[in-house]
């Protein structure tokens, strides 16, 4: 099968593509709550946790996908304690049928409080 | 291809499926040492990854494999120094061809001591 | 479709294999910057980032495959200040088109400054 790398924006400069499919999955990088200034969004882990799905909606579109499609969500905070609020923010993204998910609390090499990578399957055409 | 959400347990009431399978393959959700009545089991690290994989497997079987079809894990521990003991449970659970591995040593969203996610291949049918 | 293991090196005598097979897709293990004689290599993060790189092309040649290949890294540091001196080695080994990836900052169960692990693509043949 064919790999296929997408960008978007990717405007942190990082040498790393916004997404690559291979055949009908599409691997979407680490996205964060950045605006398109560049800027991490004001506002606490909400504020983030939207504008970090609004990114990765952006690079699953550039690939042919949407946020239906997501298979896995991998969830990166930095503090145990956004937890609940991350969740509350979360379910918005995902009303029904939510994809399988993994959250952890670790450090990032930006200043935000979320990251979060996904796995996409394209839709049936 | 189809994406199928899988449920078993999901007792913690969090917004994600169990696993969610595209084509042949299968993604598992973190899981992490839970018992039915949804506490995490005490006896410590072997005890919990002896029970993490219980749940796993349950998973798996709804999605209509077993752990011999594991291809990848992911394992998160919140004490390094568990790792010796964490190593000779898992090689209970995976005697001969185990699956791809990473470990590390992170925060948790929930007080248990190791949360794992797997990727399991669909056997051939 | 078929799980085949690959097992090149595995010098830690971990319970795992290097990678498994599945189909087009090759789940390569977390790696580290060790030598063949089993040390992680010294000279700091860039030497270990091109010495973990030089483990994932052994492990992924002996499964089909090349650095070219790689759809997804999953990097974990265990410094963040390593980060512009990681990403200036990784710019080396994908110059071109690189793979999706996520970064985060969390330890180790061994004593080296990173390790990735890689979801790669088997090239049409």
């Amino acid at each position: 099968m064919k790999r296929t790398t997408i960008n978007v924006q990717n405007s942190e400069g990082l040498p790393l593509s916004d997404a690559v499919r291979f055949g009908d999955l599409l691997f979407v990088s680490g996205m964060v709550g950045m605006d398109a200034a560049g800027k991490v969004v004001a506002g606490g882990i909400a504020a983030e946790t939207r504008q970090t799905f609004r990114n990765i909606a952006a690079v699953l579109a550039a690939g042919g996908a949407s946020l239906s499609d997501v298979i896995k969500v991998n969830v990166i905070l930095t503090r145990a304690e956004d937890f609940a609020d991350f969740n509350a923010a979360y379910r918005e993204i995902f009303p029904t049928d939510p994809p399988a998910r993994v959250s952890m609390v670790a450090g990032l090499t930006i200043a935000a409080r979320v990251e979060i990578d996904v796995v996409a399957g394209l839709p049936e055409s």
